[in-house]
């Protein structure tokens, strides 16, 4: 029997995944601070919540998809969300968060009964429609074996368990996308020293990502510093938040953060300017 | 007909290669600063010259894979060597260079009738035993065409031209050991992170190596962080030298350097401490 799930956040990511979740046969209600974006899931069957709680079953599934740590804290403490998805209920949560918010949203639904699975996405929406994400999740064995072919049917394809306790999978996802941005600044350092010497970037970057750098990263990237479109990614206000968790959670535990603090303040100086 | 050709500098890299050659049937006159070295390949039937210029032969091919600029300049001015290569005879410069440096030799050669082909080398020592290097070459077009089969027997899998104008190979390379420093600073302060909240570094860097970073750099990085072996890296001298060169070859273009300035620092502490 297929779950009916609620589906918060319907951004350039959730939509497509919540879509994909309706052409698999689920259930779908959904829920949108600008209730519009919803238009074209109702027309492919979804309902309509009105507030976030009216996306929860009882002892059902809601994922949700959103932009900070503040925002997922917010719905998850708005009116009745806790107690309406009580004993045996499932929160995907899907943002990226830091460790520690993530960790108390998990004791918060603990106090109601219900499971906090963490499962925050690698993948841009094309990727979302071509169901070709990365999802590392984290939490209970039991919900985990249960949200597995719903995150399938989302369009995960690579699902790397990374054990029982929350934090964890938000760490990879805050490794990694700290790890794209040091590639991106990396590439664009490198590329322009070549064009400036009058040298072919795009031969240049051919070569290394047809040989020691062959992976999805840096030809996207690549690509994209070539193109001189690069700004789209260090404009874009998510690599600038995510460097900035990663960098807090490391100083938090005494980690050094050489490469992280350069490129929070490069990521800053470009926000700025922008 | 097979080429003889002279081999200066029988390091971890120039032995194999040298190896590789022999084993392909060419026969070789070998030249090292510390002579002893060459014993396994006067055992594989090459000669031993005693001076630089005892290895060229009029009209032929002489490589060099030496530690740096100063070494290769000193070999290419040392007394006949430029004379005794003279007309059609090739160098080919396998060495990390300056491309400034490679440039002004190349004029060096050109006064003597004779062509420098610079072909530095992208691969650490098995990868030349298992003939799998990538080779980026710049230099005159017929060089680059006889010397072609003499890259391929020393164990060049992936030649990638980068046309007449020599630098342009050298920057490649320098592009290349920069991106890799990058790499291996971003992941072991990503991994330290990971540690340092209890999670698994090893997991971690499994998942994104098989996902976004599905590359041979940082498979084969991320597993010397996780096996704590990034010092052997990290406080090799080679990449400070190559990251200082990048940065340097920036600077002089007006480039900016936020990336390199901030490793070539980190690899001065680590070559101080060490």
């Amino acid at each position: 029997m297929k779950e009916t799930i609620g589906f918060i956040g319907l951004g350039n990511l959730g939509l497509p995944m919540a879509s994909n979740l309706l052409n698999t046969g689920y259930d779908l209600t959904v829920y949108n601070r600008t209730a519009s974006k919803a238009a074209p899931l109702v027309a492919q069957g979804a309902c309509l919540a009105s507030r976030p709680v009216d996306a929860v079953t009882a002892g059902g599934i809601v994922v949700t998809i959103l932009w900070d740590d503040e925002s997922v804290e917010s719905i998850v403490k708005s009116d009745g969300f806790l107690e309406q998805l009580g004993s045996e209920g499932i929160h995907i949560s899907m943002s990226t968060l830091s460790p520690d918010t993530s960790r108390k949203l998990a004791v918060l639904h603990g106090e109601h009964g219900s499971i906090l699975v963490e499962a925050p996405i690698f993948g841009v929406p094309q990727a979302a429609v071509g169901r070709e994400l990365s999802i590392p999740m984290a939490g209970a064995q039991k919900a985990k074996e249960r949200i597995r072919p719903i995150l399938e049917a989302m369009g995960g394809l690579n699902i790397y368990d990374f054990g029982e306790e929350v934090g964890a999978a938000n760490q990879v996802k805050l490794v990694g996308n700290f790890m794209i941005a040091s590639a991106v600044y990396t590439i664009r350092e490198a590329l322009t020293m070549v064009e400036k010497n009058g040298g072919d970037p795009k031969a240049v970057i051919d070569m290394l990502t047809q040989t020691l750098f062959n992976a999805p990263i840096y030809k996207r990237y690549g690509q994209m510093v070539v193109d001189k479109e690069s700004h789209l990614f260090t404009q874009n206000k998510i690599p600038l938040k995510d460097v900035g968790i990663f960098k807090k959670t490391s100083q938090q535990v005494d980690s050094p953060v050489p490469i992280s603090s350069l490129l929070h303040n490069l990521l800053s100086c470009e926000q700025e300017q922008n």
